[in-house]
């Protein structure tokens, strides 16, 4: 085969074969494309899209370029999720406990925050001595042991796309539907997902800005997750306020706790609850969808879940007593409320950029080397719809510096719109595609 | 600027602004903009197209990417020919010692063969010790003297062409009219020229297969030419045939001078009076095309334009013996004819595949280190729409190996398809464009 053959092809609006597709990918990921002409079919298959059958060969040759996981062995049918990243998702936090607690083992690779949004293996760090670094071994000894896993890439998973997508970053080629959902389901496959749960977040806080676009994606990588043979569902989840209260590493970790307990914030429970459901319902574990939530409420009430958790951050090298007691996880030295500027009803929330103010505050990363202060963040229980008096609480900063809290809270209030009027309150949920 | 924001502008079908463009050109060609960042542009311009200003506007910062010529103080007005290539083609050798013979001045920097098609520099140097390689002080020295100077690149002429042609060739981004067209027209601008004669090939020879595709490609080019203040006209002309009868360095240059000398083939004639005589009459020599082509014969019939073609010769360390007496020129041991496989008319020639059969008899190059046999080629005196009756010759093939000469031969028959029915003659010309 030719690369510009193939080039021309898509160029032209033609449809690749599944075997030009693995070629490419193949070869491109050892070395014996160069990147111009990898940006040139990324070009290419930008503008002249793909089709449902050759964004799965694209899908199912990335997954092939790396290691492929199987775990058969531990777990006749693993369940994953995928969030496509918000402020203060913390879902998977409350929600792999819970589908463990439920006898569905789950051994899931994570990743790290990423611009305004938090990242699950840096919430988790909050805790002294937790580490998300495990050989596979002893992530297949876990997943065996205790039923519940939580690491970086510890295998290469779908090489491929990491190569392509630091090409694509740099190239205009990002945001198109078939390589996005190929880049985020290839690494599940490869994974060894059986069952996926996808959640799609739409709204100010999420890359996909209305519900028609996120569920374009959703159904793009639905398709390739059921074309691949894997069950796949996808919810379309609000993202135009953050989700629960607290923003910020360890004051994730203590919503999440709390929401183990049977406390914490009703919406976080909510979406919880859904997906945690969705997961154990895919794996077979119940006869229905209802049956399910209803085992997820049991194992969240008789304390198994929050056991599950507790078992999560011992196996990996963390401090147990600050699970024991979250008051002995990181708090920052500064706690100031911000008093809501005049009387009235919150209209809406700039969901990105409160990521962005609990990044400055130093919640996340700006750049790659940045070391997290896993105490400070954002408390910001009031939501769209809810009624405050001037002078009021809506909600707080936590901050390691004067300086930083005064820009915070500025940036706080610019990020939040007003309205004399009744405001409806934000769904949690705006469909769901399966 | 940022590379990718101009890349998505395209991308998503925007126009470019002249300082976009102008700043990816410099910066490309000084090398800070990588290759495929350069590849997803050309990419996003090939699919989204880009209109007449960007396309001038790439052409002028392409033409400013190097060195500019001025050649003000030695010729008033300067005027360029460009052919799009073809098999047969020595209009060159022909018409420019004609215009330089009517008193406009010709300062050409030329080409070698590019596939099929034969270069005139290849031709020029049929001639023994003759030598394109002139300084920039010795080709206006020349262009002073004897108002006729034929070189190859002899200063930089827009690198950045010759760097993105470079890069378009293996990532599918050639075949756009605005790129092939400002390909062309930045090298034309760059040399000076004030007027440009474009002789733009149609048919099974040439780049272009039908009259509608060249007439665009000359429309965007005499757009270019005429936005940027310099004369333009393009001819649409025939390459469903040979032009001549002689395909092959010094067969092309003995055809030339018996056409300096008022013969040979009445086709090429009325090539090379056109071009000649639109290139004078842009000059300014004449008031009326019917005028200019009046002084184009009057230069040929009383010896000058020869005598301008001998002293451009001479003047480039050539052996003008051999341009008083052409036999003198490289001759092939072997000349045998081809005869006619049947009676009957030649209905079309594969002038591609003609082409190519004097490249492998040695007039061309298979790849760049090939060494050019001046002597070779063929003779082809018989013409679409030529009756001929079975074993009557249509052809030689001049060879310097039996092999190469009977595969010479059955290449041309193949070339050549049959008609039992009358076939209208070809035209020269399928129109003008201006």
């Amino acid at each position: 085969m030719r690369m510009v053959d193939i080039i021309e092809k898509k160029r032209d609006g033609g449809e690749l074969t599944a075997a030009e597709i693995e070629w490419f990918v193949l070869d491109y990921t050892a070395g014996n494309i160069p990147d111009y002409q990898a940006t040139a079919l990324m070009m290419a298959i930008f503008i002249r899209g793909m089709n449902r059958r050759e964004t799965v060969d694209l899908t199912l040759a990335m997954a092939r370029s790396g290691d492929q996981l199987d775990l058969r062995d531990i777990a006749p049918f693993v369940v994953d999720k995928h969030s496509s990243g918000g402020v203060g998702d913390k879902v998977s936090l409350v929600a792999l406990p819970l589908v463990s607690a439920c006898g569905v083992p789950v051994g899931k690779m994570s990743g790290r925050g990423l611009g305004s949004s938090g990242g699950t293996l840096d919430k988790m760090e909050s805790f002294r001595g937790w580490t998300p670094d495990r050989t596979l071994p002893q992530f297949k000894r876990q997943l065996a042991e205790i039923g519940l896993v939580l690491t970086g890439q510890t295998v290469d998973l779908a090489p491929a796309d990491g190569k392509l997508y630091a090409l694509r970053d740099v190239t205009g080629t990002v945001a198109n539907l078939s390589l996005i959902s190929a880049s985020i389901m290839s690494k599940k496959l490869a994974a060894g997902a059986n069952g996926i749960v996808l959640d799609v977040k739409m709204g100010s806080g999420a890359f996909m800005s209305t519900v028609v676009q996120a569920r374009k994606l959703a159904q793009v990588m639905v398709n390739i997750g059921n074309d691949a043979g894997r069950k796949t569902v996808a919810l379309i989840s609000d993202m135009n306020q953050p989700l629960g209260h607290a923003v910020g590493n360890a004051l994730e970790v203590k919503e999440a706790i709390a929401a183990l307990h049977g406390g914490g914030p009703s919406g976080l429970w909510a979406h919880c609850e859904e997906v945690a459901g969705r997961m154990v319902y895919l794996a077979g574990k119940a006869d229905s969808l209802t049956a399910a939530k209803s085992m997820v409420n049991e194992v969240r009430e008789d304390g198994r879940a929050w056991e599950k958790f507790r078992q999560l951050v011992q196996a990996q090298g963390g401090d147990v007593s600050q699970v024991d007691d979250p008051t002995k996880l990181p708090q920052a030295p500064l706690v100031e409320p911000i008093l809501a500027p005049r009387t009235g009803v919150i209209a809406a929330m700039d969901t990105a950029a409160i990521g962005w103010t609990a990044v400055h505050l130093g919640a996340g990363r700006l750049v790659k080397e940045d070391q997290i202060d896993y105490a400070v963040g954002l408390i910001l229980p009031k939501k769209v719809g809810d009624s405050l008096a001037a002078g009021e609480p809506l909600g707080f900063i936590h901050a390691n510096n004067a300086d930083k809290l005064a820009q915070a809270r500025q940036e706080i209030l610019t990020a939040i719109a007003w309205s004399d009027e009744p405001v409806e309150p934000l769904p949690h949920f705006y469909g769901v595609v399966e």
